[in-house]
């Protein structure tokens, strides 16, 4: 079975470096697939993307290296059974707020007698190869999201849901249910002290904790704090940057290079 | 009717800077229709982008102020007039070599008496107003592109074509078909004196002159040089450069921001 | 930030005409849009429209000025947010019965603190403008469709639901539900006083009422009622009257224009 | 093999009532086909209609005894062969100005040694019959429209052409082109006498006349006048028609029913 | 109203072949729609196949004689009723264990008073007829799944359900659930046993007992047993079995042909 | 850069097998990718396969080994050029009757000074390597199909074409072209020396001959005789044929499986 490029990376003590994907077209996936990412994720949640067009995406990813996760719409076994059928090595729950939900979101991922996950792994298998049902309980990928309230609440008991691999941080959402006006690379203390004691709480675990991060200097600084998955904005706003930034500087808006790179 | 931007600019003697869409979804579109573009180029040539791709696209680009062209696969009546049914401003043919197959795509753009363009503005009509077929004639622009050596032998007379609004310079395919080795952003001597004696011929007609390029300076030069129509790469180009950035940055292979900016 | 016209309407004490649509393209949509409705709303529950198609449709909606909304196959969080963040400022729901239906319902339309709706406003701020965040739990609309019988029980529970715009009637689920025969505009008096009813509570709460109506007469006579949205049929259904009258006509099986001018 | 009903209405002496689809997508198409037309065609020359969405349309047709055809962009063959090979039972082609045109049109749809037409029936071997392949040089339909100037000159030529069924006028390009004002349901006497005169031509030959118009009173005037086979305006403008005359209805623009049906 | 044609093999004591549609085209559901089977099943929980293109493979279904079922993603309603508008008679739902997610299934399948289904027949009411509503609820058939041990025992008073028409066993799920190593064709007696039990149960009562199977062998089998409804492999399965077929002998791979004709 | 697995086949003096791609979705490519062809080609003559989806198919291939191919509509440069820009190693063009049309095609397949290509690889270049340019001249197969009556006339000065890879017998439109009752796989003695006349001609001059069959036996017949690529059937014939033939054994209309294996 094809591996999982996530988990050897992990295994090795690094960090990964995740695109996201909102353009929702195989060909765009092709072009990011080509950079350099370690896993590239299909953003079904905010990303303009539904199921018919997910699939051709995974199709596209299928020839690069690059460890295909999706983001689902929510916490529904429908859709995240599709996707891992569909190819992905890996899922991104949005909204996970209890230990109940981290079950249910778990249990969608995982064959019985580990979870509740559907036989039929109909074009994964292609990607994976035929003996993908001995080896997928211990290749998918569970990250659950923590942005809310009640997720901080409940984070002891979330993180020790058997079979959760890891968490994945949404900042703007989970700065905004906290009552804090940053959305994206929180440097408020009480955000700081509190994406550390997240990761405090999965390392101690053996879980992954992962983020989603607007700069490339915010993504340097979670990695040395020993983050293992961090995503640097997504394929439309790295794109409207660098267009943004071509035109202002074709037509003298921006004046020298090294002054208005963007975000990224 | 919606005026044509691009024909604005040029009557107050301005330069038109063009944004290249080669990624096949609307939302692609939107993102870079948000970034300043005088208008967006659907690339049905090089690009992947069919027509029912090609059409969702320009239904996207309808609420920004971008003008709207297509570069056509080929110079062939049938897609031509449905790029400019589909809501077109204008067409980009490439490969025009001879003054017969000029006047064979500028007779496309237009309605008889001028042209033979069929009469059905089914779509275009919502995007440009109830009065199109009166103005269509004077709205649509035409632009040959000039890329093949047969092109240069017979430059005068393809300009001479009536209704011919300008040219628009392929680099890559004109070098490669005189045998020079560049292909992007030419500077070996010959190159450059060409481009000059293109760009001649069209200002003497009160012609405009256009041409794809890979950088900012190279934009700027042509620009100074009086070209009033100018694309810098792609939509996918430009993803491709900024995600290769922010993944080479994080991961460290690249140290300083200013050195590695990439092309644009 | 693009203000929501239906809003404007209802502080100006109007009546919001509303189109229904139906059939699965945004070249429809555009059709429609270009017809004076002061609404658009992309029927995913009865009419054949999924995901990736009702985000085309959208798109082809934003150079129009009708206020675009969805009514969501089913009162789930999933595809409510992916719907607003997909350009909606409204959304109808089907189905809703109890008070905590309507609560889940309206909390996925509201940021924190007023709801549960994530944050990732990813086409929805090229529709709305950069400052979407800020104005969106003022801006977007919900309206619960009350048609079971359990939802007449709790009526006053669900009304008094906090956030919630307005209700939208649907005759025919609503009839069928309490045991009546008819299923569009009703006469019977029983189900006119029950119209009645839930206009008085929405009135007394400042509520918005809205139907679903099978003819200009019944649009008429709400609106004269005080009700201040009313959808009319849907595109297919006036596709189709006017193809079949127009096909009789010619045919002559109808003989007259005035007789049979279908039901709008 | 299924047989084609405009043929069996042309051999009782009957018109043909045909249907025009402009709307992209299968639904609008059966819509369409449940309101009675005789035949429906897939406008791919100005209608947004691409070869991937007109396969869907003309699956969606199938289960209906309207008679499926197909205006293609251009006169390719290319083009022609592929919507023959999708199930059209009759191709209309724009455009036609010469015998040579004409010949290379009708051999695009006839199989050796009638034409040049390339075996493979793939889909409309499943809508036909098994035998599609013996039956379909004397069941497919070739209608060239004589719309151009060129045409008018050439006219009694191109009916001549071994294997053509009849022609379809395409009034608004005949007018533009022979440089009249009217575009629809032309009434001017130059105009009226050409369409007889075509009419005339064909009628000698044994050749059907068909035409397009826009209301149902023209439709009546020239089935009176013995063309076989006749278009009332399209899905997309009947529906534009219907919308407007809701709206406007309700919000009191037009008071009397009667007054402002629109054109149909 | 167009007959259920399952319901019409079962009323004479019948059992039905039903093909399984997992590649996502209207044109493969033709070819397969040819084959003979009574009905044919859209997979959309392990087929690749989303919303959008399940519409347009139930639109190339509907000139074929064969019955249209879909079996959904989840127990959800939304989708239940999405497929029922679009035009299934009957859905198959995946992993009912309990009696209330039957209640809840098959009220999803049910107009009132017999169920919650919303009524908004818009696609369906031109496959079936414009009597459609009247029809439904005893035409549209309510299959669940039983393949989890919950379901094993919860089996009686999940085929108590009012209204369940049958269920149809799982085998990969059901042996996976219950800790055996055979995915497809079981034949470990424990598991015949658990078959001939489901099936006894649902004699008793009058209910379908329906059956996916991997070989013809297998479905002999059941049939002979009373099984009323049998899935033999899937579209993508017997292409790859025949493809691998064919491929294989070309190339000498296999020398004879009734050696490897592959499972079915 | 990806070697041409066709070409290196060939070197080796073996004979490739060709899987044929009809229906459109990249799942059906990926099913029969993994089957063991050698090359798979899209086809998009007799295929209902336009660019959009031919284009997703080709995505879905290119993490296979077997060699990506097209056959295009139409000897025209416009489609050719896209599909060799959307990843094709090798183009087969229909209806290639002459010296010019062979030159025109070949032309179109070849960058300057060998053709007329217009630069741009826009996708190839992600599944070929970024070294693409420098090889594709070499590595992109043109094979031209021999098929009509004039094709046979011409023989020699089309196989004496510069750059032509080979030719692709269509033995269907052969026989038809010539008079011949056949269809597929000619038996006729005059088609046979015809048949070894054209691979004579081929043999000479170190092309390749090509044939579509439709049996196992015919295809090791040509094998035999020195052919060295053929292909069988298609995606949607042995779909069809397994499908008919699991059918009619489960029901009892074939009792031995040997008998009625079907034409493969």
């Amino acid at each position: 079975m094809r591996p999982n490029r996530l988990r050897q990376i992990w295994q090795d003590g690094g960090a990964a470096v995740n695109g996201w994907l909102q353009l929702p077209h195989g060909f765009a996936a092709e072009v990011m697939a080509a950079q350099g990412w370690d896993s590239l994720t299909v953003d079904m949640q905010h990303g303009p993307v539904g199921y018919d067009v997910a699939l051709t995406m995974l199709q596209a990813l299928s020839s690069s290296n690059a460890t295909p996760l999706a983001r689902v719409p929510w916490n529904e076994p429908g859709i995240i059974m599709k996707m891992l059928d569909a190819g992905c090595y890996g899922i991104i729950c949005p909204m996970v707020s209890t230990p109940e939900e981290a079950q249910r979101f778990v249990g969608a991922c995982r064959y019985p007698p580990k979870g509740y996950r559907s036989f039929g792994p109909t074009r994964v298998s292609f990607y994976a190869g035929s003996d993908y049902a001995q080896h997928a309980n211990d290749t998918v990928i569970a990250l659950a999201m923590i942005e809310t309230a009640q997720a901080i609440d409940n984070l002891d008991a979330i993180l020790d849901t058997p079979g959760l691999d890891g968490v994945y941080i949404g900042p703007a959402d989970l700065a905004q249910g906290l009552g804090y006006q940053e959305r994206v690379d929180p440097k408020h203390p009480d955000l700081v002290a509190l994406l550390d004691r997240i990761h405090e709480g999965c390392s101690r675990r053996g879980l992954i904790t992962g983020i989603h991060v607007a700069s490339v200097e915010y993504a340097r600084g979670v990695i040395d704090k020993g983050f293992q998955f961090v995503t640097v904005l997504s394929d439309g706003r790295l794109l409207a940057a660098a267009a943004k930034h071509a035109v202002d500087r074709i037509k003298g808006v921006v004046a020298e290079e090294g002054k208005a790179a963007g975000p990224y």
